[in-house]
């Protein structure tokens, strides 16, 4: 793997991207396949260019930490942004509007504090940074304000051993940088797994997963990470948080429940106990197509009230399971499937496609047309996708929530018209189902439209501003786990009780009384 | 119900009690069997001994909340205290140490929202009250400081409906002033329950529970109340907290995770949407013996860690099990139990009897003895059986906590040492799990010893320091489910990260700017 080069402008790495003259091949067919986008292929910006005009740092790094920090340019530009279309496309463009001012590296705890320290002296943002991989905005120093001098990425990369392993309990303790494949390469050496697979599994880390409220493999029951989190160690710029392990507690409010989905506002995460499980020995999965999305919906509803608790239950629409090249365009999939470490799950499965039955659906031949591993792959190279479409001028982003059920499908239809509506004609608005709750799914919608090349941000802007609005007009959540960082932020304000950020804000000052944990993420920098 | 008296002084109803007579000709044998106790039965004082002595309200009730407020002598010493043997002994002998002074049973949010602005500007500590039923001093108004002039219990009962009921998601809005068996008779109206039954399910509340998060029917997964919670919305002295329904987020840290286990410190909750279901038509249980404790956790263990998810898997040490009944005293019990309303859960008790084999368990034959019939009334008429004990100079508590499965067994070792220790001979500690997590076991101690009467308070808080020392010395929690209170709060305050608390404050100073929300609890009255 260390061969490997992180794509400095896209997801990935670059050799998970199309090189040009594949594209240029390429490019008719999926212009003709989507019935927009361009044969004209371009080219990201190059990253000599980009350096050629980064601005100098703002603010001096102390000799104290100059084994610690570096100011290199490259580092501060691969350290500016997630990988949001946002980020992405600017990035493309050689457009690096906010680059870190440094960038730290810390080897262990009392490197990261004093880190800390210097920034809350020297008012400096710090943003933590696991695998970089946002989409909402969350490590870009935007929207500062003029209480700071600069920011500081603080990358928790080296932070990334397998700590302890308590195989009676089956938990683990792990560092925070650690990205998914080291996480489950150390764990595989003691016959273990996490089982937590994120889209962006390939480069995200434990301490954003944390951080962020991650949705993991699991459709029902344990679809966040926080449900697979014994304990959390943090280091805030007033010292270490760290809970117990502890199996269950009811002693007060959680204090893990605090720091999850904190978003670096905080403290920076650096390592956390983690449930983890031998790999699964018995599974039994199987496709189910539905005439229509809501008439699979009808049965997913009744799959997770049924207790059976799938591992996989997702639902696809018709458009998208074509698009991915698991249907034909004509009927919904339903990937569903059961695993166990422990016992057969074969009844399980029979179960659950008597239930598919019983509401219209019908079971593929088992394995036939390989929909399963067809879906799954598709999945995993989605991320790459999206930058192929770039650069075919067509503009491709995702978004999700959740809605409990008796409101899903006025809110589909609320949120599909309204992300059409801004993206106009042709687009394309197709949705699946992630996971799954007794009380409702947790939608998650891809949208591909033609890009006005050059113009690709406010487009991008005002399909992004539709699709929020209508999102949190009708009920749902902003993100049910993307995170809220920078760009969900104004959506985030009118969802979320105005009494909890007050609570939320109290919580921050006393903890970070300088203001410099990842300020303008969950609230305003100001605050 | 409306035809029953709440005990004054102990648990429950009047008519859970003994008469007197009956509890003179049953002492001996309780004597006899325990080895210890005395049968000369002792009486409770009596109430207008206790109201005679009842000193006059510290504050006075101004005239716009006549109708909310009282001073009824009555009503302020039966919000006095909650029912944990520290408080059942003291009012058992007539000292009512911290009478409340005035009880405020609001019938709307406005009416809690004035009581709360007076309380504020008179500098009168609010102590929300449900069903009465704490056994750590949460609605006791100890250690108030001198920045307030008294104490106002918030009596939520009047607050008791079932406002929505959603059975398409499956989802109700009730009252939060909604005992146990109130709530489940609403629901049953629309054939739903929510099937939350813990100890104290006869009298505490909805918003009791989410308060405290506290423990419930189901030994796996959904254990707390906290997984059963969809909103929630409480009135705070800055105004209304409300979270919208959603089935899951990941939009910042949960709001209602922050309110989960707040015991009144944030504000006072007025109602949640909570999960509910139809009542479950499938059922399968077995009790099953094993030759000891630590035998029966080793198979607990697989079975938390094989994914069957029993909905009872509450093993019970052998002494434990003989006193409730439910065994010989030979053998530890196991009542293992499966339920579903979609399927048959036969097949999974037949896997969980399996793995009980493999553990040296030998299961009942179907249904002889009662074991598991046995077992649960016994379970639902425990706190009578401790008030009937103290009649009898019997000395009879419970503790609980959870611990790591790798731990587990020294654990157990030193938490039963420690407070066999501070009893001295002859006592009696046992043992039963009340929950399990694949990561490690809730275990939920008993202690019976013969009282020093008249001294029980000094003798009964030595056993607790002893105990208490010990689980957070040796890793546990000072409580899985029962709350922290003012009895907890010294040991939770060497448990919980200082900088977690640090952050509550500043969450609390920010929302309760005058401290008055029941200041004692979880933070010191100074904070």
């Amino acid at each position: 793997m260390s061969a490997r080069t992180r794509s400095w402008w896209g997801w990935g790495y670059d050799d998970g991207h199309q090189p040009v003259e594949a594209l240029r091949a390429a490019a008719p067919a999926i212009v003709q396949q989507l019935g927009f986008g361009s044969a004209e292929v371009e080219e990201p910006a190059r990253l000599a260019d980009v350096l050629a005009t980064l601005p100098a740092p703002r603010v001096p790094v102390p000799a104290a930490l100059r084994g610690i920090l570096t100011t290199d340019g490259e580092q501060r530009i691969r350290h500016a942004q997630g990988k949001s279309y946002l980020d992405t496309v600017r990035a493309f463009r050689g457009v690096i509007e906010h680059p870190v001012d440094a960038v730290a590296r810390p080897r262990d705890e009392h490197e990261l504090e004093a880190v800390l320290a210097w920034a809350a002296d020297a008012r400096v943002a710090v943003i933590p940074y696991g695998g970089g991989t946002s989409v909402c905005g969350g490590v870009e120093p935007r929207e500062l304000g003029p209480r700071f001098e600069g920011a500081v990425s603080v990358d928790l990369g080296a932070l990334d051993a397998l700590h302890e392993l308590d195989d009676v309990s089956r938990a683990a303790r792990i560092g925070a940088g650690a990205s998914g494949p080291r996480l489950e390469e150390q764990l595989r050496a003691h016959g273990m797994t996490m089982r937590f697979f994120p889209q962006s599994f390939e480069l995200s880390t434990l301490g954003g997963w944390i951080a962020t409220r991650a949705g993991g493999h699991f459709a029902t029951v344990w679809t966040h990470v926080d449900d697979l989190v014994e304990s959390v160690r943090a280091i805030t710029p007033i010292g270490a948080w760290a809970s117990r392990r502890l199996p269950g507690s009811g002693a007060g409010p959680s204090p893990d429940r605090l720091l999850l989905g904190s978003e670096g506002t905080l403290g920076v995460i650096t390592e956390a106990w983690v449930r983890v499980q031998p790999r699964p020995e018995h599974r039994a999965s199987r496709a189910v197509r539905f005439p229509t999305f809501l008439a699979g919906a009808d049965a997913v509803r009744a799959l997770s009230q049924s207790g059976l608790l799938p591992a996989n239950c997702r639902l696809v629409d018709p458009l998208e399971a074509q698009q991915t090249g698991a249907g034909d365009g004509t009927t919904a999939l339903l990937v569903l499937g059961f695993e166990s470490t422990d016992h057969d799950v074969a009844d399980r499965l029979d179960r659950g496609l008597a239930i598919c039955r019983e509401h219209g659906g019908s079971p593929d031949e088992p394995r036939a047309g390989g929909a399963v591993s067809a879906w799954r792959d598709a999945f995993l190279a989605m991320p790459y996708l999206r930058d192929t479409l770039m650069q075919v001028g067509v503009l491709a982003d995702t978004f999700e929530t959740a809605i409990t059920w008796d409101r899903f499908p006025a809110f589909h239809e609320t949120v599909v018209g309204a992300t059409r509506a801004a993206l106009g004609e042709p687009c394309r608005v197709t949705c699946r189902f992630t996971h799954v709750y007794p009380d409702g799914p947790a939608p998650y919608y891809t949208v591909i439209a033609p890009a006005r090349r050059g113009d690709e941000v406010a487009q991008w802007q005002a399909m992004k501003d539709a699709a929020s609005r209508a999102i949190v007009a009708a009920g749902g959540t902003i993100t049910h786990h993307h995170a809220v960082g920078r760009d969900h932020r104004p959506y985030y304000e009118t969802q979320r009780p105005d009494v909890f950020a007050a609570a939320l804000r109290g919580a921050k000052a006393a903890i970070d009384p300088a203001g410099v944990m990842n300020p303008g993420v969950l609230l305003p920098a100001e605050a």
